[in-house]
């Protein structure tokens, strides 16, 4: 992070309009640092600002801004300044702010693209949301099977300094089909003489372009790759990932099952900038469906009517049984949930993963009856009968909370439906009504009541 | 992931004895694939196996086996085998397995390896958890400022394939203070001739070897790093970080929000090799602490027990007050807490927070209110008053929740606790009291009862 203090530094420079002095500060500065100083600009000093930067640092502090500043830019410069800013952004840069940006702005930014930039943009706008095609970037070096290390080296030198990752490089036949896989190390390793097709790796770990990118991170966890080269259905190489990308993807899958197992529609922006409106329509679903169900646990309360107006007392344990019990079995279902994104926990270990939940529930279904059996009795002396229906309801309640809280998310995701859909909140109203049916039957049994 | 097709070829050779056939097939394959295969593999055929491989690739795939294989190779072979591979992997990886070896073998490892491994691993093996010095690599390129980019490249070349990462080089001085970073994209872009000094950028991203590795993770997604040199308090370079460590981290510090968030304590292994103890061991203090909470909105309830038995249909609708007032607090404190773990919410913004949520809060709850005031008069006509009881209840609660679930967090993160404890369970039950308070308290006065 760039420091307060060197913040205000550059600010006074600005507004004492010490230009020369700014800009020598900015071009030692990383691209990072310097948009996060653009970001607190007014829009007026934005522009001022980011005039001031050579061409090349500005397209890497323009690709780190956030679209709203990288809309008032480029509604601020000319069209030659934006032509600059635009074939020089990586593509899949480029891509991602041309989704988030209005029709209009969308229309010029093409209009100022050379024709492969933009024939290149509009194949990536095609990919299906999610796909390893839309993550991918177009900038890779690709080499042929009868260059020499040296051509290697040469083609590297030429070329390379666009390209986003020039670490690994792929080996194409005519066709561009996908042949085989070269580190700089492996050139660096060998002889100027040798050649691509004897030094490459032609066992080449590789995703199409249709892929989910769920599956594009497992690949990269599992292999512990820089970059992978992404294929269409013909395995012609189109384009390439990049660990970076792949990092972003990750936060992202794992921001979107949080918000899944909190029962919210995934967002596509982050909090402060999404509106009141799609936040609330992101939730009202789920707590519609949710108190809806919660409903049926009500109609099973009011078939004991009977019982809690005989003995009230019964009513004041309800929250504690609903509360534990939700928490029980939220802590079955995010173990088994996030197992199971991470690809360590499969359908086929439902048996073992039962076995295991039910022997766990017993260990604290048991410590949670003690305690509250001793309290109970302190609270309530005499009243053994009450004290035995809540430590046994609670007892029960806990073995079956973390037995349902493991099996709905892997019968979920047996039958194709995200698992992350049975976390916590549907797990507690489907235990609701478990444990108030347990807790009411048995009271009416050792109390000898009617329902 | 390897085919099981091919599983299954490969075991056909070893079973039949055909290991000629079986080598060669072996030493093309990638060392994460092998590894997959000598994991199902019983102990007898897991050494054979692993014997068969050439010394570099056996360490490689040691690497990448399980703790439990690797043990059990290490306790299957001699001390000179045992040396070739522990002088082979990287200080890290050794560091990770005999983290969680017995001490018995931990001692003989030790004694199979060279006084300056032994030394490095020592040193490894003494940093914090989770600090960047746990995580960090020893095996990292560092260069001189008046080196040239060819001695550069010959270095490289020399001692670089023992390197985790050569693709960005660290200068540093006489004493080992680290003073500016050199990528291979600099040294092929740059004249044979030029100087290191020259060419190198003195600003260094970096960082200490007690950082936080959440630091770590934050730093690597600010700046798209590919790799992080480390330094002591005196600016001395120890180790790097590489992206692949960090993308394990990355999954690692996301299971742990999701256990905590559920009200757990943070297990160290995956769950199928967690053992129950250690699994009750993690879930029963919180829901102890829960439990006991929990009794509080029991007492809340006790002061009302007239009115519930005057009219019983009140506690029918306890159910439904409680899930919603639970889930939505957890909606919006999920938002917070995700929001602050990847940097988008600071506890500056806890007004903004706090606005947002209170209209995003009324407008879920006046669908929800609608939605069940209709219904609720369809099932008992003729009671308005407890419609209206219910409704009214039902709006407030889901208000507060939003509120109290958006600010605990904050809080929690201002007196430097980990927000992740102030998420779903937590916030069900105070919002549990709250609701249940307003729900009684309003039905004394509409329906004219005493409490």
């Amino acid at each position: 992070m760039l420091e307060e203090e060197k913040k205000e530094e550059l600010l006074a420079l600005l507004t004492g309009k010490k230009y020369r002095e700014l800009k020598s500060q900015l071009v030692e500065m990383n691209e990072v640092d310097i948009a996060s100083f653009i970001e607190e600009l007014d829009s007026e000093k934005t522009v001022v600002v980011f005039r001031m930067l050579p061409k090349e640092l500005a397209s890497e502090v323009f690709a780190c801004l956030e679209v709203e500043q990288q809309q008032h830019i480029i509604t601020s410069i000319t069209d030659n300044e934006l032509r600059a800013i635009i074939d020089d952004l990586y593509v899949d840069d480029a891509v991602d702010m041309l989704e988030e940006l209005p029709a209009t702005i969308v229309r010029r930014v093409l209009q100022n693209s050379s024709p492969d930039t933009r024939k290149l943009i509009n194949q990536f706008l095609n990919y299906p949301e999610n796909s390893a095609g839309s993550v991918m970037t177009a900038e890779y070096v690709g080499l042929k099977k009868n260059m020499t290390v040296e051509q290697a080296f040469d083609y590297i030198r030429k070329y390379g300094v666009d390209k986003e990752t020039i670490y690994t490089c792929y080996v194409m036949d005519e066709k561009r089909r996908l042949e085989g896989v070269v580190t700089v190390k492996d050139l660096l390793m060998n002889d100027y003489a040798a050649l691509m097709g004897d030094i490459m790796d032609p066992h080449v770990i590789k995703a199409y372009t249709t892929e989910d990118q769920e599956k594009v991170v497992e690949t990269f966890n599992e292999y512990n790759l820089l970059s992978l080269p992404v294929v269409d259905g013909e395995d012609r190489l189109v384009g390439i990932i990049t660990v970076d990308d792949v990092m972003d993807v990750m936060e992202q899958e794992a921001t979107e099952d949080f918000e899944k197992m909190a029962a919210m529609l995934p967002s596509e922006k982050p909090y402060l900038k999404t509106g009141v409106f799609q936040l609330a329509r992101n939730r009202i679903p789920w707590l519609m469906i949710l108190m809806l169900s919660s409903m049926v646990t009500g109609g099973i309360l009011l078939k004991y009517e009977n019982a809690f107006s005989v003995i009230p007392l019964l009513v004041t344990f309800i929250p504690m049984l609903m509360d534990t019990g939700g928490n029980s079995g939220s802590q079955a279902s995010t173990m088994i949930i996030r197992g199971m994104a991470v690809g360590e926990v499969e359908p086929a270990d439902i048996l073992k993963v039962m076995w295991k939940e039910i022997r766990v529930g017993m260990l604290c279904g048991l410590s949670l009856a003690l305690v509250n059996f001793v309290r109970l009795m302190i609270q309530y002396p005499g009243q053994v009968l009450i004290c035995l229906t809540v430590v046994i309801s609670l007892f029960c309640t806990v073995i079956i909370a973390k037995t349902i809280g493991c099996v709905l998310p892997i019968a979920a995701k047996t039958i194709h439906l995200d698992p992350a859909i049975m976390a916590s909140p549907m797990i507690t109203t489907i235990v609701d009504a478990c444990s108030l049916m347990i807790y009411f039957q048995l009271a009416c049994h050792l109390l000898n009541m009617k329902a």
